[in-house]
């Protein structure tokens, strides 16, 4: 196998272009490949469509060294990936029986009765690769051709992201295709400065570097800074990175970095509390359990996380919180007093250090002229003290981001909160 | 304008070939391109990259009527579409009085400073058509070309998304751009069966109708059909559509039909609660504040839903729900006792008519030979009984997987509750 410098992902999939189904593979997959030193330079979509599929796998032959394919392996009859791409390499299919056995297997462990259309899945094109699958049913399959490698994998996440990194990168490792350079990148992660505040501020310092590069991108109310090495081993990329990262804290900018590498505001939170040996808990009533929802996303959560209370209604914030009827009544239930007041009962009834809420007005109805759409209040409670603070969101957002941005700034507060405590 | 058939929808940005995100605003384009009887054939990615962005372009409009561009009309300097695509369409850039106007209005409104790349995002392609960006700075632009309409929109999604609506459908159907034949589609919604099984009972079905269409795909833990009509009208093709949802209610996947485009089973809930007069309400253990969550996604819930307590240490199943400490210590915390007590106990403590429950093992880590990874017990408690049920998931299914099939399994089950309440 030569080596392999570029690569292109190709998911095949009516869903898709109907749009009844998020493209998370090509996004999984690029993230793999940039690890591994490959440079992505095209995602196509196609639908079940043999000729359209064949004319895409033309294309991106011709531009890139790899091929990595999503969907179509399925045992339907619009599952026509394995058939289209071997026909293009000018191989056939051939049944084999050490897959088919695994198939019939994994319907007895599950109970469930084999049907017919899930022996087509075991069929093999001639000279390739199986990609074993432990998490599905249909096997991946690769092919070398002459000047690229297809490598096709089924389409569900969870069968595709860990056959990618267990079978996937030590295939093309064994065959020697993997190259020697590396690209490597950090994400530095920042609350509480807009993208175009942190290009003005770090103009200079992008522009008078080619290598390493840093580029800014938004996610969800954060701003994250990609600062992308290229170099002989990972090990001279990181220490470039890492040169760049320091000259990016001595900006502005510093101040709002509340990570690197970190993955969300919700691991790095984790991290410390976990470091301090200290136990969170939440209060929702505009998140909805958006909180306790990210917190719980991590896998042994459970040593820091203690729970937390949705509380949209009035009577759960005093019934559970003991949020006192008098503050709701003075102040509304959007206020830094019921914050405070919800943040200080979730500490109390879940026995947690640190807890945090949030209240507000997350919309598209429920505004006022005093406390528009986007007024958020974010209580954060320890033993030494309770306080509150009000996030003004732009009203022209909508309440799947009010929602994002107002847990990701209190589980911040939270952050921010325990880097201060002994 | 001549009348838009095929569409292709092409996004820009390195930041998706680098999986940073996820092309969120492919699915969002396409949905709602095909509501419009506009057939996408084609998803293509590319990087902030002129030359592979005017390669893209060119091989778009030779195949596309339309391309819907995303990304890259940002203020930041690798931002490059609107100039790329200016020069293959042959058109020079010009500073738009009016839309530099309203670019500072915005940050004058916002109380942040305007900087001076934020002016950039005023210049428009001569003769082009600004589509109002009433969500953010960057106006989105369509450029009328001899073959195809290109049509330019800024990439956080909620700028695109109501964007697309709002301005760009009305600006194709003013121009004369949009068909009088639609397809139409509707979405059958089953939990409880695999696709396969589904497959399998309705191939005939499948096989034996070319207009409307039957496709299964499966979204995290169900399974859905899509029927898909071409007609004249939307009357014509919803009459057709419902003649084969009817036939497909007579074969036995009918039993497990939840909802017909009902988006989502909360959606199902929420709507059914509102109807009946009844309140709903949570206790999650392994669920972790995902049911909340999913719940409280849904825009004026809060009529119906009350909140939930997400209890993931024991200590908070006692103190909170009144889970009893005998139970947790002969049943353990993961078992269809302690999920009848969490239950009961969230539908006392919030004054409910309805709650469900959660606790189960979501794993990586947790697991035993009794108890697997993937053993979730989900209770469902209402005036009139409470009861639980266990869910044996695959413990080859990821921590996320295993979440969300439990989340909607006990969604699902207080819909079936609430269906039989009068």
């Amino acid at each position: 196998m030569k080596k392999i410098e570029t690569a292109e992902i190709l998911c095949v999939g009516t869903e898709l272009l109907l749009g009844d189904i998020v493209n998370t593979n090509a996004a999984f997959l690029s993230a793999k490949l940039a690890e591994l030193g490959i440079a992505v330079y095209h995602h196509t979509v196609v639908g079940d469509n043999s000729a359209r599929l064949r004319e895409a796998l033309d294309t991106a032959a011709n531009r890139a060294d790899l091929i990595v394919m999503s969907g179509g392996l399925g045992p339907t009859c619009d599952d026509l990936t394995k058939e289209t791409t071997a026909q293009f390499f000018g191989r056939r299919l051939v049944m084999n029986e050490s897959e088919l056995g695994k198939i019939s297997e994994y319907f007895r462990e599950m109970g469930r009765p084999m049907t017919e259309n899930n022996a087509k899945q075991a069929r093999i094109p001639e000279g390739a690769t199986v990609i074993v699958n432990n998490y599905g049913t249909a096997p991946g399959v690769a092919i070398e051709g002459e000047n690229c490698v297809a490598v096709m994998l089924p389409g569900p996440p969870c069968e595709l992201e860990p056959m990618f990194c267990e079978e996937v990168i030590p295939y093309l490792q064994k065959n020697g295709g993997l190259c020697e350079g590396v690209i490597f990148s950090r994400n530095v992660h920042i609350i509480g400065m807009g993208e175009s505040s942190v290009e003005n501020e770090l103009r200079c310092l992008m522009n008078g570097s080619l290598n390493p590069t840093v580029a800014p991108y938004c996610v969800a109310g954060e701003v994250r800074l990609r600062v992308t090495a290229r170099a002989e081993n990972k090990e001279t990329a990181l220490c470039m990175c890492n040169e760049m990262i320091e000259k990016i804290k001595e900006t502005t900018v510093g101040d709002f970095i509340y990570g690197i590498d970190c993955e969300s505001v919700e691991h790095a939170l984790a991290d410390i509390l976990r470091t301090r040996g200290l136990t969170f808990a939440c209060a929702e009533s505009c998140t909805g359990g958006l909180i306790a929802k990210r917190m719980t996303d991590l896998p042994g959560v459970s040593e820091v996380f203690l729970g937390g209370a949705v509380t949209y209604a009035n009577s759960a914030k005093e019934g559970i919180l003991g949020v006192k009827h008098e503050t709701l009544e003075a102040f509304g239930a959007v206020s830094e007093q019921v914050a405070c007041e919800m943040a200080e009962g979730a500490r109390r009834v879940y026995g947690a250090d640190v807890a945090v809420s949030t209240t507000g007005i997350a919309g598209p109805g429920g505004g006022t002229a005093e406390k528009p759409v986007g007024t958020v209040c974010v209580g954060i409670s320890t033993a030494r003290e309770t306080c509150a603070l009000t996030l003004h969101l732009s009203p022209r957002r909508d309440r799947a981001y009010i929602r994002t941005v107002s847990a990701t700034n209190a589980l911040n507060e939270a952050l921010k909160r325990v880097k201060l405590m002994q």
